[in-house]
């Protein structure tokens, strides 16, 4: 995997609002990346969504699937809320001259994008990766071990994985996910749970 | 057609509101795939339609044609209600990095958007094929052998084909077809009629 | 030619209002083919037309010089009517996902926007081929042997041409044009009087 490149794979000590950190592989093994969500314009107009970071169209199209996702995951946590109906938002996915494609970082968007929506920053020290359907499932990814590998290497100490890669994580040997917390979810509210815990 | 891969291809145990299961094919076998509709915003301005999914040129024109077609179906199916001039919806079909292209699920497309519009759940346990004209005659497709091969495997219990496959349908050995309910339609009224029962 | 399609080829036994039957033909014969029109948004805002259907450049043009000759049409028809300058209308034609482009279905979606803006189907067992300028007048076509022979086969009784292509018609042997009544056109209104005739 080469050494690693610590300077810019943890960005933040703690992720401010907005900021959630996610996991993505290459055949060169796999980093931590951020999901940055902000908001350009509130309160006026439709809401529509803005992206950067050089992704490819898998990427755009899940940031789209996101915002209208997070639309209803928030009508369900504040339903007095019309952030999303509203509001003109902005995705970045630093760093911005790395090419960047694939679903797995649909939950990452949509618990920036519920971050940004309640003011509210995520959970310290937890990264995820899954695919998130239109209503809410959340897919298998690729690269779990990759993942995982860079996870503990930034510090993570807690991941969220999707529950069809069970099987992947229980085939690592468990010096790669010793001391690392993994909790499977199914539906995006189970990761949003996580994230933003009630008793906080 | 190698192992069936049981945790992707049934993502739900029942459809929610909006999710209907359709049937695709390719060279390397068939699969049940989802067609997921959402509302963006409602009740403001006019209608229009977003595509997800990594749909190919003829998918995406096939998701405008539903659309048209919808309208009229809901019009027909309850005519006070101006869902689809007012409404932006969302139509996604995971998994996101699949490319996806082909004019058959033109009647999934169509029972999602009017699962959403009445907001009532499809029959479950339903699966379905069919090009759609726009204004609403079913044309045959492909794959039936490979398709019914796929709604067996994931446990599918009713299947709607068009009337021009029966000839396919009877040229398939009986334990191919064994268990499973098939439903030869000729209009896009015939498939709601299956998917949303009167009686029920 | 190679076996007939009956069952693609002749969609509805009597085609509903917005829907025109044309002729096409490529290097493998002549078939029929479908216009449907329909109405998206009607009585709001600017007229406009979407197309469907794999349809090339060519044909794409020929949806807008339609439309455009559509609206002088119905002016002349039903002067207080502002059908196209308010409606939304979506023009398809089926197959999907066969590619089709040529200028030569331009009097058969003009006929089909006039059914959908009269309320009125057209006249049954007719078929239509011939290209239209702007302002209306009619030009020859290819491939009149190959679509008269497609119109025969399924089940046509009368059909529209081009008034320049009598020579190619003259030229067919009688048992190929045998039992078809051909109607030579110069000016479209002359393809609406028979396609609507007035004393029906």
């Amino acid at each position: 995997l080469g050494p690693p490149a610590f300077t810019t794979e943890r960005i933040w000590e703690q992720t401010p609002v907005g900021v959630v950190m996610g996991l993505a592989w290459t055949s060169m093994g796999g980093s931590t990346l951020y999901v940055e969500a902000s908001v350009v314009d509130e309160g006026e107009g439709k809401g529509s969504i803005t992206t950067t970071g050089s992704l490819g169209d898998v990427m755009k199209e899940s940031a789209l699937i996101a915002f209208a996702c997070a639309r209803d995951c928030l009508r369900r946590r504040d339903p007095e809320s019309d952030f999303f109906q509203t509001s003109r938002v902005h995705i970045h996915v630093p760093a911005g001259a790395t090419p960047k494609d694939g679903p797995s970082a649909g939950c990452t968007m949509i618990t920036a994008l519920l971050s940004l929506a309640l003011g509210r920053g995520a959970l310290p020290d937890l990264a995820m990766t899954g695919e998130v359907t239109l209503t809410g499932r959340i897919l298998p990814v690729g690269g779990i071990k990759e993942k995982v590998i860079a996870a503990r290497r930034s510090g993570v100490k807690k991941i969220i994985l999707p529950k069809d890669n069970l099987r992947d994580v229980d085939e690592l040997a468990v010096e790669v996910k010793e001391g690392l917390e993994v909790i499977f979810v199914e539906t995006i509210d189970q990761v949003l749970d996580v994230a933003f815990p009630k008793n906080e």
